[in-house]
């Protein structure tokens, strides 16, 4: 009886999960180092515009150089993180080796001069054309390719953020809307979590962020464990995180198409979108809405950190933080949107909590992790990173914010290869 | 350019969301009270019995009542949680009414003479059954029955161990092996919310579990914030508690095929299996694995939160607990299978943590939730669980530990009407 319980089924899983184990493991690894150098010189030449603030003035002409990289070297690369998963979704179009190299140096140089983006679209375009070059390597057929990019997009994902499970099942999660399917959760989890150590090992670190103690005042009995008060301020502030994610992802999608109808001459956009925000940074008179916004420029600055204190963000911060960001990725400048939608949550919910006279840390939170579920459809990953950036306490109000804004932001997000399954309502 | 960003699309989700929370809101307040008053009556039952230990010669009869209640008043109860499931796959055949207090009473019975058996088959049953009741009165289409039946079970679930979040994963995971799908997580979520609510309302509270800190050494570099030796031991304690999630499933399944194959009046089956039980605690010469196995009997006794300490289990405890319960509910007790499913992977975590000298209440927790895992196929309700049990510290071990379970447990969990979406591998 023993023998047929623990059948022959168990062996094959195991013998499976070993050799999915060896192939992923130089797979993540190279992922995880060249992640890790991007970080690296990310930090560095966002440091580097700090001490030299004139460089914002030569954003057209990085934009420019960045266009023409692209034009004459980058085959299919210019489609970003579409290409990956249209890949994914139907394996045979190929990835471009150099698209790797090509994204980062450009997010780099983005950054140098002050664009406005993120970083996740890097590290995911680096974790999916790694994976690609690995399945060639190895032959794998086409089954196996979509199981390791998509672990390649999970690498990616958990090594630049430092959340391991929350890369994986992004990467799972991105690829539809409206379900979740496991035919590749062991291999992202291990490539996340290799992916995620190799950040480490290289002694590259991330960002802490906390979220303030608060009291709940009670309103109701105190024998409620859930403070409905708390819970329906948080559905009110996550439908508009919801409908901000409905506005970024339009925004970006319409300027894209503004721009390309207004100048036939493609190589004018970089230098219009650059101009743009030189103009934009003058008139506001604060190089806030620059770059990242993690790290502040100068004391007192709006960075997604400060905006998880009282008095730490402007009303309209992430407002700005939405065109800024557009501006710059519509116009051809590299990077990611995850980031500046952190910065545009975190800011919003910062707003929010005034208004509604909740607790400003959790509502930064919330907004941090809601917009870019709302964005992205991704609401389970967010929720998952939500425990992985700010801890368990809060799962709860992370899962409702996180699926209130998914179900407010429309089915169109900033990644059009994302196949619906299901209407969400 | 508003108008058309912000588009009706947004207001039919807002209409739909208000009406789903509507139609869930009388639904999951009816679940909730009848799970508290459940919980109430258990809770009682069992502690009767605690200072009436003779009760438990008495087992036989018991069965042999709520045999014949089945027989008599159940009509198609007996199918159990596997009803619920076919009814939500295909909705037609119907749930019974009687199905929530017939399992409701028969659950307290088999726990007042000592049966080892759980409860949350008890709170899915009554949840799926009043879910079923309601779409009946509010003449919903089959659609929306599906959407209100998987609801009801978030609600069960939800109320009767205080995990909301985990409730509305549950619900959605358990249908089908390999995907999950958001069709219903709206209303999942809203209904074990306001299930978990209705239950503290009226002030029925959960067992709270505690994971002892650790200092976790380090033999490799400072540098790591996952640590790689932690990390296969548990992979090699998961892949134990994936094979005795299996070990519980076939030995449930197999147990009942051979009683009736033995017995063709089939009231005599549970009068062999209480007194099996009997017969076994007599031996033993101890109670510990009789009933829920939460609370304690006496100073010292082996329950579930014991096994979070060092010397809280017996090296075999495990496997005990898989033979009483896999006797009492194989011949026709009622419950369910999780409590004693926490209780197997809890132990069994503690002798494994000595073996592999790894920290007990860590390695206590991930059998807890890895072994439930496995049984049910649900690794990510499972890996929530642990977050809303014993906090987001360890989420990265919980999901390694739920996964490889879940890879190690075969096809066959302990719910039949389980679909299969996609293989394991």
């Amino acid at each position: 009886m023993i023998n047929k319980i623990f059948s022959l089924e168990q062996i094959r899983v195991f013998k499976n999960l070993l050799r999915w184990t060896v192939i992923i493991l130089p797979v993540s690894i190279v992922i995880g180092s060249m992640v890790a150098f991007f970080l690296w010189a990310l930090n560095l030449s966002i440091h580097y515009r700090f001490e030299h603030p004139w460089l914002l003035y030569f954003l057209p002409f990085a934009g420019l150089l960045i266009h023409f990289s692209y034009k004459l070297y980058g085959k299919t690369s210019e489609k970003g993180n579409n290409l990956i998963l249209d890949e994914i979704h139907t394996p045979g179009g190929g990835i471009p080796k150099r698209m790797g190299p090509l994204v980062l140096v450009s997010t780099v140089i983005t950054h140098l001069f002050g664009g406005s983006a993120g970083r996740e679209g890097t590290a995911v375009q680096i974790g999916g054309s790694i994976a690609h070059m690995f399945s060639k390597w190895f032959k794998l057929d086409t089954k196996e390719t979509r199981m390791l990019l998509t672990a390649g997009v999970a690498a990616g994902f958990g090594a630049v953020f430092g959340t391991p499970l929350t890369g994986a099942i992004f990467a799972l999660e991105v690829l539809t809307i409206g379900r979740i399917q496991y035919f590749a959760i062991f291999p992202c989890l291990i490539a996340s979590l290799i992916g995620d150590l190799t950040v480490s090992a290289w002694q590259v670190h991330h960002t802490t962020y906390r979220i303030d103690t608060f009291d709940i005042p009670n309103y109701f009995e105190t024998y409620f464990s859930l403070n409905i008060l708390l819970l329906t301020k948080v559905v009110i502030a996550s439908i508009a995180f919801g409908l901000s994610s409905l506005l970024f992802a339009q925004m970006a999608h319409r300027l894209k198409k503004i721009f390309l109808s207004l100048f036939r001459k493609t190589w004018i956009i970089p230098i219009i979108g650059g101009t743009i925000i030189i103009i934009l940074t003058l008139v506001l008179g604060k190089p806030d809405y620059l770059s990242l916004g993690v790290d502040a420029e100068y004391p007192g600055a709006i960075t997604i950190p400060s905006a998880f204190k009282e008095g730490g963000s402007d009303t309209w911060s992430w407002l700005w933080k939405t065109i800024y960001t557009s501006v710059t990725l519509s116009s051809g400048f590299k990077g990611g949107e995850v980031t500046p939608l952190f910065y545009i949550g975190a800011t919003l919910g910062n707003t929010l909590s005034s208004l509604l006279n909740a607790p400003v840390g959790l509502f930064a939170a919330l907004g941090f992790i809601a917009v870019f579920a709302g964005a992205t459809n991704t609401p389970l990953a967010c929720t998952i990173m939500g425990v992985e950036l700010f801890g368990g306490e809060y799962l709860i109000y992370f899962a409702v914010a996180c699926y209130t804004a998914y179900f407010f932001s429309g089915h169109a997000g900033i990644y059009s290869a994302q196949k619906i399954w299901a209407r969400k309502g």
